[in-house]
């Protein structure tokens, strides 16, 4: 055949069922029929900084119709064009969610924990640990992010069960201090008290157990907090280092980089304090772009890594290129 | 801690066991120490073209030192220029090697074989199958592109034997006519004398069981083999379509994207006639991109599916966002 055009759009409707048959279809040998998986492959990742051995374990992806608000200062129309431009489906929002599991050698740390129960295409942190060979009782320590119930619900099981019982829990203190006032919730917008209600089922009973940490401190071998405040007033990204390496785990600096990352003057409804969520954006990618560090993105596609490049008015998100031998 | 560019670059040789053993470093239940995996997850990936479900699977990657000559017309700096933008290392040649199964509901179809057994980063095909599900008794149709070693020497396994025992072996007429051409081998220069003596290992006792089957034709249901000559003699690449979905599957158009597709006239030492090869090229993504058509790379990274949009005098590969959930 003839490269051109017509021929590589050839029509799926032109194959009758007498092509099929047709002599260069090979007549096979009964061999038992596999069915289709209808499913995903596991979604984890290994790479190494240093000698830590870090996965981006996949929680799902969320997948909702797009709200006109969704980019509370952008038209629906030019969030389109953007998602058409990742190729990403434009009637529909796609966020994925990637929390970060770390082994140092001898710790064991989950950042974030996700939607929680699997149900339909989220909350699949825990099977995805499963077959990442990763017993949820041998973590020793989770850290949380930022209080939104994509990072916090999974702290519990459906039954309201901790996931993590050998696990030290620990909180951003500034987060904690946020969300934890009685003052704040009776002032919030009706809309985000649900909120707030959530963040007090999923702490109940665990108020004097969990660690409140600071930002800008060491909080765990080689994994220091970074205050990123405007998403949420206490939300906190990392940098993880050890030997000549280091990622930034950014948490929610954005959300899908195709439209944030892109534009970081769009605000995404998530953002509490647009205008902070902004400026932290701009700053943490310009230092990102200039010095090329890695950065994880939480809701960056699976599996979770690029780089940031200075791109217009803007940046452009570098996925990693899967290393499939670490 | 201030979100500043001393602080993100915050040095992991700073870390002192003091800071690491300091009152903001939890003390955790001793709980039994994860080892690292130290290898990486398996590597395939489903996407849906109609109801027929595509799996890349990966059979590994190479690395080795980056000759003076891989890119003929290129001096090495600005080959190792644009591997340094793509995030990947400049002392070695980094490529990927990626299989193309399709399950159409009856038929079971792997496009490519990859490097055979397992060695080092190479040859991991088989445990990747494995890996989703696939027994390769329950392949019934083995597709090769074109004869180099790493996309027929898989058909055998370490032993000699065939690894698919149920399969008809599908080969391009024009590659077998001049592969098996003692007269090409005999006027060949020296260094592809090696390459005429595999195909000739590879499918000796096949000769009389491989079927020939022609470019332009549809060679199986929904699957159209597609001229691409310039990388080898008979090299073919394909469409497959189903309901409004299709994907073409380039085979060798291109090695890594981040040279080739960003530079389409640069020639890789592997294309035997470099400029039918870049001629093919650039026709091909030319049409990819106008048409804004799925392309899935041999030697694109892992998952190996992506777009190609026109950029200065060539083309930006834009690799597909993860689906987590088909």
């Amino acid at each position: 055949m003839e490269l051109n055009r017509r021929t590589l759009l050839a029509s799926a409707s032109a194959v009758s069922a007498a092509a099929v048959a047709g002599p260069l279809i090979s007549s096979v040998p009964t061999a038992a029929q596999t069915a289709p998986a209808g499913k995903q492959a596991p979604a984890f990742y290994r790479y190494k900084i240093g000698s830590f051995e870090v996965t981006s374990v996949n929680d799902g992806v969320a997948r909702f119709p797009l709200a006109d608000t969704f980019v509370r200062n952008v038209k629906k129309e030019e969030v389109q064009k953007a998602l058409a431009e990742a190729y990403l489906p434009t009637d529909v929002m796609t966020i994925w969610f990637n929390p970060t599991l770390i082994n140092t050698g001898s710790r064991l740390i989950l950042i974030d924990t996700g939607m929680g129960e699997p149900k339909g295409p989220v909350g699949h942190l825990r099977p995805n640990l499963a077959a990442a060979g990763i017993d949820t009782k041998a973590i020793d320590t989770v850290i949380i992010s930022h209080f939104h119930g994509d990072h916090i619900n999974g702290i519990r099981n459906g039954a309201g069960e901790v996931n993590y019982p050998n696990a030290e829990i620990m909180v951003p203190a500034a987060e904690w201090a946020f969300w934890m006032s009685d003052d704040n919730m009776n002032k919030a917008p009706e809309a985000m008290k649900g909120a707030f209600g959530n963040v007090r089922r999923v702490f109940k009973g665990l108020e004097d157990k969990v660690k409140k940490y600071d930002a800008g401190k060491e909080i765990a071998p080689g994994l220091t907090s970074i205050a990123t405040y405007g998403h949420t007033p206490g939300h906190v990204s990392y940098a993880l280092a050890n030997g000549n390496d280091r990622v930034l785990i950014q948490s929610d600096v954005t959300n899908n980089p195709h439209l944030f990352v892109t534009n970081p003057g769009w605000h995404v409804q998530f953002d509490q304090d647009a205008a902070a969520a902004e400026a932290t954006r701009r700053k943490f990618y310009d230092m990102a772009a200039t010095d090329k560090l890695l950065v994880a993105g939480f809701h960056f596609p699976f599996p979770s890594t690029g780089h940031i490049e200075k791109a217009g008015s803007g940046y452009r998100f570098v996925p990693s290129n899967w290393n499939p031998a670490l």
